[in-house]
């Protein structure tokens, strides 16, 4: 079944107490600097820092009583897991959270502190599906994936919903591709309530699948995926492609030079904190400047968790 | 004569054009960590990248017509040499900005965006005031005095003016001090709109002239200075002396590793870049938590201005 207009505002009224309501920002430096006027949706400011947070608390408050009691799982390493975790314990919900053992500490800290069990397992694929499938045989809880979901999906699209709100008509909708968890949301309500406006996504070079997969016309899953945008790894899935092939007009791809000047602007200039992965879309419209010029462009800054120790600039 | 609240709204009236009005921002975590209730007047989004805008605006537009023709001229290696020069550019007046040789090639560039003339000098105190005269001498610019000047204080009043309007009542006002121009200012404004309100500032006990010159009952000067916030070394005013003599209830002294902890949580809660010397105040309160427990309090960060390739983190 579609995820429709009334799904997303009804995820949006679901959701509201357990999410910020974040601020639009913008920025005459990068506005002259681009040609043209930007918009920034600054979900860096969600609760547990991403945007993540929104698609989480939707599943986790979509759960029946009886589901809510048994928990919800997922495997993670990133925001996703830090969102569940957090949403879960607002609620009182259990969280099981799998996640390999090499995991940055700050992120097992984060997650410890939002009260979920976390689980180790071998930093592989097969064996974080084998622990989850473990894990969910123990407890009953529900899975909730980090992107290929639809209540995740519905919850994700809010970010663009409020940007939608809180700006003029705008000609171009901007969000990053990884799973796609939040282009296909930020697809959806771009559809619905700006139907002429344009969704362009940016993607890093080193974890193009999304843009091979929209070229190829099926997915093609991503293989040693390498770039410095560490949230736009994964794969499309059965559930986003379809949205994305159908409402997405373009994938623009950067390489790691082009998100890190990106990065470094938005940390400059704005002087807020964001994600490599962050930076991709505006990345992607420095690229194509040209196809940009005096529009007004919707830009999803998708969180802020970075290890300060360990910064890309030099 | 001293400046009165009229003068305040006047000044936020007249700099309304050049400077933006910033966000009050709060932090849950901030305020469990603090056990206070905090209310962050986000000066580091300032155009500029500072609180100085406001100051510096206001001494410009106040000039005479024929005076605005003559320029403005400071000496500053910081925030207010860029200040000056985005204010004065910003309505067409010449800026002539002494800087040291030795300044960082980031604080020269942005100066010289702004379209300010840099005249560099050899970097001890003696040659800026040298080169400066003889710049005002050449020039008959305007000299506008980083801190220690009326019209400065007054357009930094701004800053907690708009605080006050946009928080309910706050029990503590607080800021940090470097030769005092945003802490008068502060004081002037929390003493006419809130005067049950504590206004309490943080110093580097590196820089601590202001602290001991509170305790002396006279101006002791700033010798030596060492502090990670290089924003506060400066000495007290005879302008701004006499009115933190009056008003400031409280100056709290934190070291450079209170200083960096305070830093490192905004950076890392709030996900927003401050300099070190913005940090003061938060690193104050946490020393001093149990006099601010339950309280609702409004800190002023005053900027955002700083290197990202050589941070304190580690």
């Amino acid at each position: 079944m579609p995820i429709t207009l009334s799904d997303i505002r009804q995820a949006a009224e679901r959701i509201q107490p357990l999410i910020h309501r974040t601020p639009v920002l913008t920025s005459e430096t990068l506005n002259r600097k681009s040609g043209a006027k930007l918009f920034f949706k600054c979900e860096n400011f969600q609760r547990a820092g991403a945007f993540k947070m929104r698609g989480a608390a939707n599943a986790v408050l979509s759960l029946s009583d009886a589901d809510r009691a048994k928990g919800v799982a997922t495997h993670s390493s990133g925001n996703h897991g830090q969102a569940l975790a957090k949403a879960a314990q607002s609620v009182g919900v259990p969280a099981y959270i799998v996640m390999p053992r090499t995991a940055p500490k700050v992120k097992q800290q984060a997650v410890a502190e939002y009260g979920a069990e976390i689980i180790f397992c071998e930093p592989t694929l097969q064996a974080r599906e084998d622990t989850l499938a473990e894990v969910i045989d123990r407890t009953q809880a529900t899975f909730v994936h980090p992107y290929n979901n639809e209540r995740v999906i519905t919850g994700q699209a809010t970010a663009a919903l409020e940007l939608i709100e809180d700006t003029n008509e705008l000609d171009v909708v901007m969000a990053p591709v990884g799973g796609g968890g939040l282009l296909s949301g930020t697809a959806l309500s771009t559809h619905y309530l700006l139907p002429r406006a344009r969704v362009v996504a940016g993607e890093p070079t080193g974890a193009d699948d999304a843009y091979r997969s929209l070229q190829a016309g099926h997915i093609i899953p991503s293989e040693q995926p390498n770039t410095i945008a560490d949230g736009l790894l994964t794969s499309l899935g059965d559930k986003t492609f379809p949205i994305i092939q159908e409402h997405v007009k373009e994938i623009i791809t950067v390489n790691d030079k082009e998100i890190v000047v990106a990065m470094h602007l938005i940390w400059e200039r704005m002087k807020i904190i964001i994600e490599p992965s962050c930076a991709v879309p505006l990345a992607a419209l420095f690229k194509r400047a040209d196809d940009f010029a005096d529009k007004q462009v919707g830009i999803i800054l998708t969180g802020g968790n970075v290890d300060l120790s360990s910064l890309p600039f030099s």
